[in-house]
């Protein structure tokens, strides 16, 4: 960690299409701050200004301002060149080439560097004691869409394009629906939240008596809720989402062979209901296959640790070791 | 490279199901031999027998004897423990927990480095030209089986179990044929050679005046020839097993974002009339999908460059840093 007895403060934002989660961290790696608000979705420009007001609520409740923050490190949802703080395409944020990074920096006076919000998470796992000795971890979040962020070696893997881990585009099923990416059946078309909220809509018109209530509220979670209260057809929907995720975590160990595969993201908040479909997949595949035995251990799949805020910790250490970049690229020159 | 004017050469060995590959490389990266014998396959302890001897004529043709070599590096086509030397399972050379590298040490009295031949082939290519500076490639095998070897940030990633990169296993069709791995529809029993001879036969039955001619002679390489003089029933095999190993590209590519892949094993001696079915597939969907243009490049696909050794070159890599590391141990002990 940067000790700068000057700015001694580093932040860690995360911001989501729906919340803004902001830590503000001492030099002993101590949080002196937690806030979430709301993102602001009323334009691009307007966006920011909101992230940048949940930074300053941040740091009046540390009992601090901007003047003792070192840096700022930022997760966003989509594609963004770390090197410039460009982001490409947020499309929850309606971000398009949106130098996200050089405003907000010129918005606050402070450095501020900027990753992908799902890379960051499992950077962020690598901060918590139950995963600080994985050399080897796939963090995949399960939101709007499926991504990766990948822990090999120790070490983040990005790829040649900042593409790796895309794994809501691995094709499961090359005759189902239509994908944003021009495919077909991709992963996260299949098992994503949309395709869960969509498969609920479908039993709710198909049965407007069931618990599923009226077709157009149906939600994610009104889907997790109607399957725990005993409806069938949610159930169907959940024991077939997680047989997707399952040939997923298959596919996952068949290609990174990780020790840990930890879930986050919207519908994980289901917790439990969301791993048991998943786990009951594996464990007929399990039956079937000595290789899947081996690789597919029991604990293999975990939720990301109640409470913690492995995005905004992930953006603290992006902070972190931006600084030390900039400091050891200024001593070479 | 390890010098050591005593001992100046390295062997780099690459042990398949028919042929065993050495090559005989000094101190200056210079090829001194390179011998191919068949692989005898007479029982365990005689097909190591047959490496020593192979091993040994490659040194005679080089003028020299094992007394100038520092160590010997080996590929095998399975499962080994590159700290034991201990090989798993090589089901080609019908090895079971045998104790290779320790034994082919003892036979020569010199040290022996194991590894898998496929991770070893990847290793290999980082020494062409052509690949010297790609710092994401996966080697791709197509043979009996189907596996890829990675280099990940310009180092060869192995997982935690050393199984990464078994994408023979990746599931493309649930309902597909039985994978000996106890699952169904698994990339290599659509796609490896088998697949493709079992359709030729199939073919050959269905139509015994066509150009497979009698069903039980049909081979891998009997297919790529009925499709190059015409015979519409092996072009069909083939474009079904190019959409495969397209849809395993596509896979790779959302998983690992590498810049190359680089496809080599048996199957692939049929040069580009193994790629062109590959390449028509991929550009279906890159017509379908921008982000398969963005990542799917034309040349991305590649075969091994003719005439390269790739699995001894990544022996000779192996045999040096091992010699390394094991003179890094001494100093720091």
């Amino acid at each position: 960690m940067i000790h700068d007895a000057g700015r001694p403060l580093l932040v860690g934002v995360d911001v989501g299409g729906t919340k803004v989660g902001v830590l503000v961290v001492d030099g002993w790696g101590q949080v002196r701050a937690r806030v979430i608000m709301p993102t602001v979705l009323d334009g691009p420009d307007a966006t920011l200004a909101g992230i940048a007001a949940a930074i300053r609520q941040a740091l009046q409740a540390a009992g601090a301002d901007l003047s003792a923050v070192a840096a700022v490190g930022m997760g966003v949802p989509g594609q963004v060149d770390p090197q410039t703080g460009v982001v490409r395409h947020a499309v929850n944020l309606r971000w398009q080439e949106m130098p996200a990074g050089p405003r907000l920096a010129a918005l606050l006076g402070v450095p501020c560097f900027l990753a992908n919000d799902v890379r960051l998470a499992a950077i962020g796992l690598q901060r918590h004691p139950n995963y600080a000795l994985i050399r080897n971890l796939a963090y995949v979040s399960v939101g709007t869409g499926i991504a990766a962020g990948l822990i090999l070696d120790g070490r983040l893997y990005s790829g040649a394009h900042n593409m790796a881990g895309e794994i809501g585009h691995l094709v499961l099923n090359p005759a189902g629906p239509p994908c944003v990416c021009g495919l077909r059946g991709c992963l996260e078309t299949l098992a994503a939240g949309p395709a869960i909220a969509a498969g609920g809509r479908q039993a709710a018109l198909a049965d407007p008596t069931g618990l599923l209530g009226a077709a157009d509220r149906v939600t994610t979670a009104t889907v997790y809720a109607a399957a725990a209260a005993g409806d069938p057809a949610a159930q169907a929907i959940l024991r077939h989402v997680g047989r997707y995720l399952a040939r997923a975590c298959q596919a996952i160990m068949m290609t990174y062979d990780v020790e840990r595969i930890v879930f986050g993201g919207g519908v994980t908040t289901a917790g439990e209901a969301f791993l048991r479909p998943i786990q009951q997949a594996l464990n007929a595949m399990r039956r079937r296959s000595a290789l899947a035995r081996t690789l597919l251990a029991p604990d293999l799949l975990q939720l990301v640790p109640a409470g913690y805020d492995a995005g905004p910790w992930g953006a603290i250490t992006l902070a972190g070791q931006s600084l030390l970049t900039a400091a050891q690229t200024a001593v070479e020159r």
